[in-house]
């Protein structure tokens, strides 16, 4: 089984506005709402996966059993744990040219109780575990060190963990030691304090140096998402590695970052080498780039695309030669 | 008792955010969620008038639950019929300089099994009932004679309607012979198809006319409530009247006008003369103006605008004369 760890979950709602009215009265052609957060996004992908997977985390109020039922209706096994706040909710308005606007409220307040509890269910649901995925953002009165903890606690039962977060959290939970750390450009950067691409691309030297510098601080093993480009991995045991995808998917870019963990947390549960496990990684991604809905993927792209992936050792110098 | 009908009802989400992004990521700095819909604020006032009130109408869904957790939390007595479909939301974004962009979701669809359950405890609660209030709009699927029914229903019960709706609804409705119809400008302008008011302000003899039309349609009384000009009312008992507060008062016009209804149909179930049933609707609707939040409004601002309130007859004569 794979625990996936989604403390700050959300109800993603969605209005499309052919033409808003950013100072009126809009009535939007369609309304979708769904639950999110990214390690709700992970356990669904897992789950369509095939995968055995238990989502844990914290939900409240009444946005919370929203989550909850639509989490029912789609399957997904989930464990989670009640908090007297209300889960919080994002809301985005996309126009008819595209266009969008994300409205994300901060998520509640979740006491030392109410943490100790759901802590005490996640030690339990440990035994028998084969890894552990931490992902997304911390809601209010959470310590940022708080992923650094659980991490420490699956690596007492033996369990590996994959995080993905960025900010203190991402700092703390890398010193902790998980197994996969799972940084995008953007968190690499925040971390390096530097710009890690230039109006070519990505600096694949500068992403090499600031994933290296994560494994030194802790990480086992560290894979850059860096979105149309592909994955770069700093491994622990098999040196380094560049995977691409052959073609690039227009679409949903958090939703294949999400897929990226589920695809790397699903090989290292069931033992996949490490090109076939960023193989099916970047396939994954790119297939749930081109899904309208983060958790979701294209089966037919995620099929194409492990066959056209480009996977390759020693990326940095690779790059320079060609 | 007093009957309220909200077919259609809302959960209300307010985001304050000081600078907006139109094209990127918001956090707001508050988040405000709170049950809506017009027929339910006007419950939610008769409520804190200490009036005897049951609101009846349409519920569903999670955003369903929401708006029945709310109004247990604010004690407004309801007796709500459940359906399939999802009960809608409205969004709110203000920003720092109080601009508002409002996204408003349609309604559930209602099947016609689902209005018979609700119409079945409807005329049960008839019995003992001193007034009905039906205030709003429909969801899709109910037919625009619906208002028009459950008025025909109240009069064979031989209790008195009170009217508060638009477009077509409002056309049949006021057909049926409600004992006042209470439309804003707006809806009067949309039913005489033509402007009611010039750069001076409301038309006061054309309002009048367009009031009139509505009493020969089959309304017994028609109070418009025209904003910060208060109300002009053409009774079918007590002949014309204006009534308006002596200060205005910026603030939610939403609000004002379900207070008005609120207060107008207090005035109704009690028996209150014309004159003090207009008084304590223009003062209620400027206290109601004076409350950040529809259903809510400043007991001060109440007692003041009772005592300061102008309310008059003839008010056509009146106002060219003075």
């Amino acid at each position: 089984m794979i625990v996936v760890v989604c403390l700050n979950p959300a109800l993603d709602v969605t209005h499309h506005v052919p033409t808003v009215d950013w100072a009126g009265v809009n009535r939007p052609v369609a309304v979708r709402a769904r639950p999110g957060g990214k390690g709700l996004n992970v356990a669904r992908t897992l789950h369509a996966l095939d995968a055995d997977v238990l989502l844990m985390g914290l939900i409240g109020g009444i946005t919370g059993a929203g989550v909850q039922a639509a989490l029912g209706a789609l399957g997904v096994p989930a464990a989670l744990t009640a908090i007297a706040g209300e889960t919080r909710r994002t809301f985005t308005v996309v126009d008819g040219a595209g266009s969008a606007a994300l409205f994300s409220e901060p998520g509640p307040q979740v006491s030392d109780g109410e943490f100790a509890a759901f802590r005490g269910r996640y030690e339990q649901a440990l035994t028998g575990t084969a890894a552990v995925v931490l992902s997304g953002s911390l809601p209010p009165g959470l310590a940022a060190t708080t992923y650094a903890e659980l991490i420490d606690a699956a690596s007492a039962a033996g369990v590996p963990a994959v995080l993905d977060t960025h900010g203190d959290a991402l700092v703390h939970g890398a010193a902790a030691g998980p197994a996969i750390v799972k940084p995008n450009l953007a968190e690499l950067e925040a971390m390096a304090a530097r710009r890690l691409a230039n109006p070519d691309g990505v600096d694949a030297m500068a992403v090499m140096a600031a994933a290296e510098n994560l494994r030194a601080a802790g990480a086992g093993s560290v894979v850059a998402s860096l979105g149309p480009e592909g994955l770069l991995a700093v491994t622990g045991d098999s040196g380094r590695w560049r995977a691409r995808p052959s073609t690039t998917v227009a679409g949903n870019g958090t939703g294949a970052g999400d897929a990226v963990v589920a695809a790397l947390a699903h090989g290292l549960a069931i033992g996949r080498p490490w090109d076939e496990r960023l193989r099916h990684a970047v396939a994954l991604g790119t297939a749930c780039a081109a899904a309208p809905v983060a958790g979701e993927y294209s089966h037919a792209v995620y099929l194409s695309s492990l066959s056209t992936a480009a996977v390759y050792r020693d990326p940095v110098r690779t790059q320079e030669v060609g």
